[in-house]
């Protein structure tokens, strides 16, 4: 998308501290899949079972293991991992503009808001009263930062983020469009039936390098803060409710819902759709499958599951209408175990009749 | 965060008609939770199993009722119900920014639009023709109004919330940010295989004291009006489909998705990740729990779920499995129902042999 | 809503290529459903359960088959399927503001940014260089355009969608409020415990007749594009990752989420809040029911659902308890297949004894 975008093979190899095997004079351009790569691209091995793949790419380098390599004759950078290679050479072939320096006119910056002069701030955003914005920030056009609001350093935030007053980051923070941090939460007290509405008058606190999905909402806390932790990473559609708190390097794939007032652990991975009730505690290295409601806490690392597997819907809807009886089926087989040992296991006498 | 507010004790107490225990003068800056709250805080005991923290809280007073205060030698602010006290005297230490009145230059409002001179409406807010905005509402930077919406007195609108055109909505309703209101529904009309689009031509109507959460979505009707009745409080990130009708005071946490003319009764309490199909009714007073596929109608209040209970993904890995051939296992329990009687029951004539 | 649309009865048939039956000069101003219509309203009978409610509407006039209109008084309009005359007919009272050519004043546009002179710019519009917007396209207020963006022509953006970098769409596109095009999908290389980012270097390729549902996130590729194609429909809050292919005109409703990498066939249809995992295939005319989980490819047309039908919380706690003894009860079952045949075959030489 951007022809600009050139490095020969002796560049990246010493980007990325790999041995170079081939052309080091070889210009690559971009990246791709090792069926999809052409001579101007870069490709990589990250899974042994697509190294058949290898042998037919036109890729013009390959990302490789020491053992891949050796058999290969073609061009190839030498790493120990190279999946965490293309990760970091990536950013050299983002098409993503750049941000430049300096303050849109059309932004509406509060007086008391602190802006550092090397921060990006786009078209149309707004940032209140008391705001701090560190070194190399980017913020996208038509965000909305409140009061008292500090974004760390090397933050970067896509066009049109929320943050409600009163959101701490920290620094290299990404942050995508839509996303929504500091809603008030869902707190009510019931009276005669009728929902009176409780302030929620704690923050939100996040860490370094905590990477935050397009359209996730994270509540501010009710009292204290919701607090999401260092290299947390939450992918789209995420809902994080009040006084939650996420453990360090916890990862969690788009649509799953947190409740309130849960805390998870550190190096936790949730899959997709989860769904975690409020008040518990799940430990860290936890692994939750996909669309898997969680109604407890969870203590001991492992993977979690719930649901059951996709059938056709013929057969499907046999298994649900038996399991709407499986009480009385587990009954019912209680009741054969019963009888049956009078069968086998003749009573005391029965032999003398 | 904000060190500001202050009030005595005695002022606490004749804000929320409670009786005083202790120190009148005593100055309380903030709320906090029992074990959090320091000397400046008022603190509260809402459920009896926390009452072993009562002891220790460093609280400068408690919420109580008459019964645990009895032996609580602390300052009190005693109350017949002190969750609900507690939400009433929380927003005077909410550090939300207060609005002021008057439309912010950068906002694009139309000439034919109608705004009470005590309105709030933010930076870069845009207004269409025709639209009413009542007396203290405040439109927070960024908003959309459509034409012809009408806003009652009192409402709330965080930043970034959409109406489409043709909504109205009654007194003292919060909306926050990312909330997309009178979407056009998802009406096609298919022909040899492809969609025609149906248009969405009635609108959303809103009663009062409604909340609606962060980044949820309510379709506007396809014909009439899609309805949320007074009092219904939504959470964030969901979805409410064409037509629906939600009764008062109904309440629903994150992510529940309701499909297209789904009617839903008063006072339900629809827990978080719930679907409902199309064209239901769910009665009055119903529980649904959380993650819960709604398929047919309810028309008993109660509580209701479906789903299965978290495992272990290995143990979960066989109930999964056994899921799957649950028809079979009940005709084989059948089977051994049928032939078992054959031998308890010997058949006549066997006695004779 | 808006008093002025009026069409007589010869009109809309002229329209519809439909035979009028009764008053050609009756004049309509709206739809509505058979049991709200009134004598300046048409109305339709699309499915033939709703028959009873014939006799007894006041509509103006009734989009009928051949079949249903032999039996019927009233004014109608004979149309071989009345609910795609519906869905034709509906855009003509659509109260949706017409959009106006030219760029609202408040309208940020890049230099290097084409945009068609007949195409509507709404207030607070962000448009980014590069980016090329087609014949009669409209973009609402506040919308982001990013650098490299195509919208061909007659394709309609709600106020506030977002649009990263290097998304391409075809004509006649809708796209719903709050909806994200772009956005980067969750690629992390993980080493040591901690998730190194990749950058989503490939774009989003939109076909035409696409619809995007509000609150939906549509991620770009890692390397090559996601690609939706033409005729797709997508409702609210949908969850597209990295890399998926949705093939033509498949069909989406609310809260479904696909997960990277992900390919789905032509004329598919997936009910709400179904979750995919990724690296799969899916094949042609797929119908993919509530709330499903599907875990693996699927190979053949048919219709396939997972989780389990909605019981009494009480009944459910039992279902649900049993499920997580499946195995067991299953192995008990087998142990009583096993018993029996001992008993009612008694073994070679029993009765010997």
């Amino acid at each position: 998308m951007q022809d600009s975008i050139a490095f020969t093979l002796a560049q990246l190899a010493e980007q990325l501290n790999a041995r170079l095997q081939g052309e080091g004079g070889r210009v690559i351009h971009g990246l791709a899949a090792l069926q999809d790569a052409g001579p101007e691209q870069l490709s990589f091995l990250a899974n042994r079972q697509y190294r058949k793949l290898l042998a037919d790419s036109q890729a013009g380098a390959v990302l490789l293991t020491e053992a891949d390599a050796a058999d290969y004759a073609g061009n190839a950078l030498i790493v120990a991992d190279p999946y965490l290679a293309y990760a970091r050479i990536s950013h050299q072939f983002d098409p993503r503009p750049k941000s430049r320096p300096g303050i849109h006119p059309s932004a509406v910056i509060a007086d008391s808001a602190r802006i550092d002069a090397s921060a990006s701030i786009g078209a149309g955003v707004v940032v209140e009263a008391h705001a701090v914005i560190g070194a190399n920030v980017t913020l996208g056009a038509q965000c909305f930062v409140g009061e008292r609001c500090h974004i760390g350093a090397d933050s970067w935030l896509a066009p049109r983020v929320t943050l409600y007053h009163d959101v701490r980051m920290g620094a290299r923070c990404v942050i995508q469009s839509g996303a929504v941090i500091g809603g008030e939460g869902f707190g009510f007290a019931n009276s005669g039936g009728r929902w009176n509405k409780i302030a929620q008058i704690g923050g939100v606190l996040i860490g370094d390098d905590v990477e935050i999905g397009a359209n996730t909402t994270i509540d501010r806390g009710a009292l204290s803060d919701t607090v999401i932790s260092n290299g947390v990473k939450l992918d789209n559609q995420i809902q994080i409710a009040h006084n939650v708190h996420i453990g360090e390097h916890t990862a969690m794939a788009a649509c799953v819902g947190i409740s309130g007032s849960t805390h998870i652990g550190r190096h936790c991975m949730i899959a997709g759709g989860v769904g975690m009730v409020g008040h518990i505690e799940v430990c860290d290295n936890v692994f939750v499958s996909g669309m898997t409601m969680v109604t407890r806490s969870i203590t001991e690392p492992g993977a979690y599951s719930s649901g059951t597997a996709m059938q056709t819907a013929g057969e499907w809807k046999k298994s649900a209408a038996r399991f709407r009886q499986l009480d009385a089926l587990a009954k019912r087989v209680q009741q054969l175990e019963k009888q049956l040992p009078a069968v086998t296991q003749p009573p005391q006498g029965s032999s003398e009749s």
